[in-house]
């Protein structure tokens, strides 16, 4: 029961997915956790389908990501994914991600809601059927949390919202404002330093030909906020720390 | 001896990439080309790596994409590539591209240079040693070719080189040249259309903080050519088939 509560899922990292140091990024790491999440959902009946039969999809409200060490070229990935629990509104999934030599070099966190299709609202979950799933297996990170608004420094930048941007909601890919998060950061940041957690909460659903505009706030020395704002009202925060 | 030229990849379309209609998308299907042939090359002895030892890298020159039908969530595509000729400076590889029920949905064509890493000029291929995986098997759609100036057009838009858009080599990656090229499309031109063909010119590297110009001209009922251009010069050039 234990092995089929976890979902194990392989990856050979793509070499033109790489960044300009040959390392893979947090955007990819994103997608291979969503992609994790979405096939072991869909596995135990509670998948992408499932949910839409019943007007409703699955919502990444937050994620965390901790990473010790990137992998480069070619590298094999092993990804375990489980339940941690799930409540009235909201369930959490972790990640372990191991190397090719059976070593981890992260974990990451993350909290869903199922909206409803029509009204975009929370809609109670299936705890019964999920919790059927739970697993105390250890992910040794903090969870999400409140992230300090960054919108109330300047906007470094301005995006508007496009075909590449779109997910199969028709929305703002969750992968997508990682990207744009990132690169509010100046190429020297990533030469001198590596990210050692990433957190984005997602607050509301970006659409096709939005103006957002970009914010990013110095909290500590290695730790910085940052927000992706529409009319001044933030629909995503996230906060990076970097060593 | 013909299987061992012919190389044979899975993949599982990711539910988190694909568009707003449920569909992978050209730059989906670019990044599965291009990692089926880093690994065709690097199982075959002139991989990223054998050419990094020589100081030399594999540039993507040209590549065409014809595409009958788009697989939507979680489908499994099987997707071949083999060496079609190398000559002095280029070497062209084919592509085709199965869903499971054995249907082929889609052909590609790519052509290739070496590029030496001081100069970033062109180099002789070891012609012999590609060619000994030269194969013949069919690829029944029109070489890429020379791609009308759309520059001549106004732009429609521009963007800055940033972070996320970077490859292993430190340029602009040939998979965002089309993220971006697409996004010059309207949300209603894929709705209405699809796209029959994309091909794509690289013809010099986007680099970090370069700004860059997009440009769009139509030159059928359903055709068009486009241009990503520095200092009203073309770096890349693009042209779309609908139906």
């Amino acid at each position: 029961m234990e092995k089929s509560k976890i979902g194990e899922f392989h990856f050979v990292t793509e070499s033109y997915l790489l960044d300009f140091q040959g390392k893979i990024t947090i955007p990819m790491i994103g997608t291979y956790l969503l992609h994790a999440a979405s096939i072991h959902a869909a596995e135990r009946g509670f998948g992408y389908n499932e949910m839409n039969n019943d007007h409703r999809a699955w919502v990444l409200s937050r994620l965390a990501i901790e990473i010790t060490r990137y992998p480069g070229m070619w590298e094999n990935i092993t990804l375990y994914t489980w339940i941690e629990d799930a409540a009235w509104l909201v369930t959490n999934r972790c990640f372990e991600l191991v190397d090719s030599k059976g070593e981890t070099f992260g974990y990451a966190r993350s909290m869903w809601a199922a909206i409803d299709l029509n009204t975009r609202r929370p809609t109670p979950l299936d705890v019964e059927g999920l919790n059927v799933y739970k697993c105390d297996r250890s992910c040794p990170i903090e969870k999400p949390g409140k992230i300090g608004p960054a919108e109330k420094s300047p906007a470094l930048d301005t995006f508007t919202v496009k075909y590449s941007d779109l997910d199969v909601n028709g929305h703002l890919n969750s992968i997508k404002y990682m990207e744009h998060l990132l690169d509010m950061f100046d190429i020297d940041q990533f030469t001198r330093k590596e990210i050692t957690r990433f957190e984005i909460s997602y607050i509301s659903e970006g659409k096709y030909g939005m103006d957002l505009a970009l914010h990013k706030e110095q909290v500590l020395a290695d730790q910085y906020n940052m927000a992706i704002c529409h009319n001044d009202k933030a629909i995503c925060r996230a906060a990076v720390n970097w060593r």
